[in-house]
């Protein structure tokens, strides 16, 4: 059934026509309602509660699909029907009110929308745990078992880190390999079907799509579909948000037999996943072994790009500056954009700031942060959908992401030191078996501590992230 | 829910990667059943039994959606649970012996399945309705209220008409503009939204999709698909099945709001619906008046096909010749492909022919009818989907379709004599309001027998189709 769901949106966000979302959107209601009867209803409940009595005389991997299923169901039990079916409404209106706030420039429009929704997450909250942090219920539904405190402790060093390597990464002008002729949209498809093969995606059991804002989702698992936008004047993003979204996906894809019959084939731990998406696109899709390999096969289908070296692409895929836009952001200043979300997120959940005071805090912290002010709100506060659908508490779960991949890209480079002359030459096999032995086997069984645990054999750490920067841009 | 399950299917023919298809059965059987149990829960029974029973207090609209309700609710709670469930699996395995039989040219391997779901059917009329003649039962799925007997007595007549007429029919050799150069699917789908938006298909709410079979389906009011296939080598396929398609499209679009929130707003009689495509495809599509228009529309994605004038495009989609598949037959054969499946259809329920007679009793019908015999199951017995899904009693809204369609045509031209000036022009708008007003808008609120004695002031009958056959082919 969340198969069925995944589909209404996806479809939602490339195919359906403008005047279906009303329509549409009942469908999406629809579905989520019964989804939510049938994963309340009194024989489901027993069913887990009975294995959960037994569970410690099951095997290994049924035990922690017990554990997950009695984890969501006695958070499911706990809010009230009516309180579920309040925060879907919000949820809608407030989507709704953001698109028209960023649209007209206007903070005020939408500043009760984000106060009803910290004040929603707040009873969620009351209703799943009231004797934890606000913020660590929150964080526990995008990263199980995530801290506030950890994550706090690791963002304040890593913002002292970033702040002082910034100003020393080299400034330089970008070639304009990407952007030095219109891109025909179906020729980038098939380029971007060859490259996404050769790294190892599976077209009989996925796909690529075009949307807007590109995004990844598990139709089933056999249907993983990569979602990406092909704008005319800019290559690259194509190029890279195909290959961030591949690493989504192979993870989705690769999930064993043996895991993916539970309730937790889905690579719950966002930052795990996050992890695997920018492992790939940075460590990887960002590197000179790859574009060695990669340009050309772009000039294979451009061949007006001929003029250009594979060091033109990697020099313009590296370029470090400030800028305004998360989703734009290179990969020094990435975190910072993140911080500066979650370190608003925490004023308002003490109640620190209110809601029409963040226009302002945003800007000084941009200032303080990047060195950069915007002079539009939709360059800033209100660039982001997260709050308005209600996904507080996500941001971190980036980068996250970000430092697991450094954590993770050492173990990796220590056991396959010649990976790059690998790479160069097309052949990813090492990568991804390495991933898939390591990580996507697994599906969701371990947490992310689990994970780094089992992986690194310490816990989350910014270390390693910092030194993959200052080898690679210092 | 109907268009979460249509969805389902529609991405199924169109985006899904293959390797997805158990899953994809799973969840659209999961859609069917949940489906079901809403459509027979106990506090729906008693909402449509106490309005059924207040039924003369309401209005015409209101009071039709009640008895709609009511006829398919008294149908759904006559079938066992455990029937439903049975004929769901011989679908879907016979679907699959079918596409194996056909593949390997084995009837044999098939029979059993075609057995078996005859067998199924009898027993369904049994449940359904034990008083009324099988075939009776069927046909009220597809076309409420019509007969076995007015079908065969018109099939009859058609039959005679036909078989006279086909060969007076001049035999020519085509100029083969359609297959002149190899068609780029990319221009080709510009090409059709120029077509079909000129024609009223309203983009806005509805789109073109790429299928293997075309077909069009509605997800929701605002969500119609029309769905084409681009062969390289065959522009008139996508461009005739883009029109054909159309005219089922534009009947979902333009449902007066007043008919669209009822029960009944699918157009549910198959020939009415029939008629409406087949209109749109032959008396317009394969007009002179409308390649006067379309050619230039075409050479303008295609300039290599300026050497071939309208005429040259009328003329090669006119071709008028006996052969195998039904789905490819002009105009004059194409209800003798039909006939001959409605008499099969009827020779096995009386049990006057067993299953495995069926490529015999076929190829010497193909003889009578057509004059040819194919020399592959594939080009005969085997080539259609329908009896191994279970659609016994489909074919004959096909033909009837095209019945309807001249009837309703000869009301059209005898109201707008002028019409054909106005499509040389591009302009449709007399065609499309003529249909709106008098078909479209009412959705299925009337019968096809109720439609036909509006708008013509009689029944059905064969004559007007034969009568525009002759002016147009002899």
């Amino acid at each position: 059934m969340r198969g069925v769901t995944a589909l209404l949106s996806w479809d939602q966000e490339t195919e359906m026509p403008e005047n279906a979302i009303n329509e549409r959107a009942s469908q999406s209601a629809l579905m989520e309602k019964l989804l939510h009867q049938r994963s309340t209803n009194k024989s489901f409940v027993k069913l887990v509660n009975d294995l959960y009595e037994k569970k410690d005389d099951l095997n290994d991997i049924d035990r922690r699909s017990v554990e997950v299923s009695k984890r969501d169901l006695d958070k499911n039990i706990k809010l009230p029907d009516k309180f579920v079916e309040e925060s879907a409404e919000l949820r809608s209106k407030a989507q709704n009110a953001w698109v028209h706030a960023k649209k007209n420039e206007d903070f005020s429009a939408f500043a009760p929308f984000v106060d009803a929704m910290f004040e929603n997450k707040r009873k969620y909250a009351e209703f799943i745990d009231s004797s934890k942090p606000i913020y660590d219920v929150l964080l526990d539904d995008f990263d199980e078992g995530m801290k506030t405190e950890t994550v706090a402790k690791e963002f304040k060093d890593l913002r002292g880190e970033l702040v002082r390597i910034l100003p020393k990464v080299k400034k330089t002008e970008p070639t304009k390999v990407f952007s030095a002729i219109n891109f025909d949209k179906n020729i980038t498809k098939e380029l971007l079907k060859e490259l996404t093969s050769k790294i190892g995606f599976d077209f009989g059991s996925g796909m690529i799509g075009e949307v807007h804002h590109p995004f990844e989702t598990k139709i089933s698992s056999h249907d993983v579909r990569i979602n990406v936008k092909y704008p005319k004047d800019d290559l690259s993003f194509s190029i890279t948000s195909a290959i961030h979204e591949l690493g989504h996906g192979l993870y989705e894809q690769n999930v064993g037999p043996e895991y993916s019959k539970t309730s937790y084939d889905e690579g719950q731990s966002l930052p795990i996943h996050e992890s695997q998406s920018r492992t790939l696109e940075n460590m990887i899709g960002r590197s000179k072994a790859f574009w060695k390999y990669a340009m050309p096969v772009v000039q294979k289908y451009y061949p007006e790009l001929k003029k250009f070296s594979y060091e033109d692409a990697y020099h313009d895929l590296n370029i470090v500056a400030p800028s305004f836009i998360r989703t734009e952001a290179d990969e020094v200043t990435y975190n910072l954009h993140i911080i500066l979300r979650f370190e608003i997120e925490q004023l308002i959940l003490k109640k620190e700031i209110s809601t029409s005071e963040i226009p302002e805090v945003w800007n000084s912290k941009m200032k303080d942060l990047l060195g950069i002010v915007p002079d539009k709100l939709s360059l800033g506060c209100l660039q982001d959908v997260h709050w308005s659908i209600g996904a507080i508490g996500y941001f971190p779960t980036y980068a996250l992401g970000n430092l697991i991949a450094g954590q993770f890209w050492k173990e990796f480079v220590k056991k396959n030191p010649d990976y790059e002359t690998d790479i160069e030459n097309g052949d990813f096999s090492k990568y991804f078996d390495w991933c898939k032995e390591n990580i996507w086997k697994f599906g969701s069984y371990y947490t992310s501590g689990e994970f780094l645990q089992n992986i690194t054999g310490s816990g989350l750490s910014y270390k390693y992230f910092i030194n993959y920067l200052e080898n690679k841009y210092l």
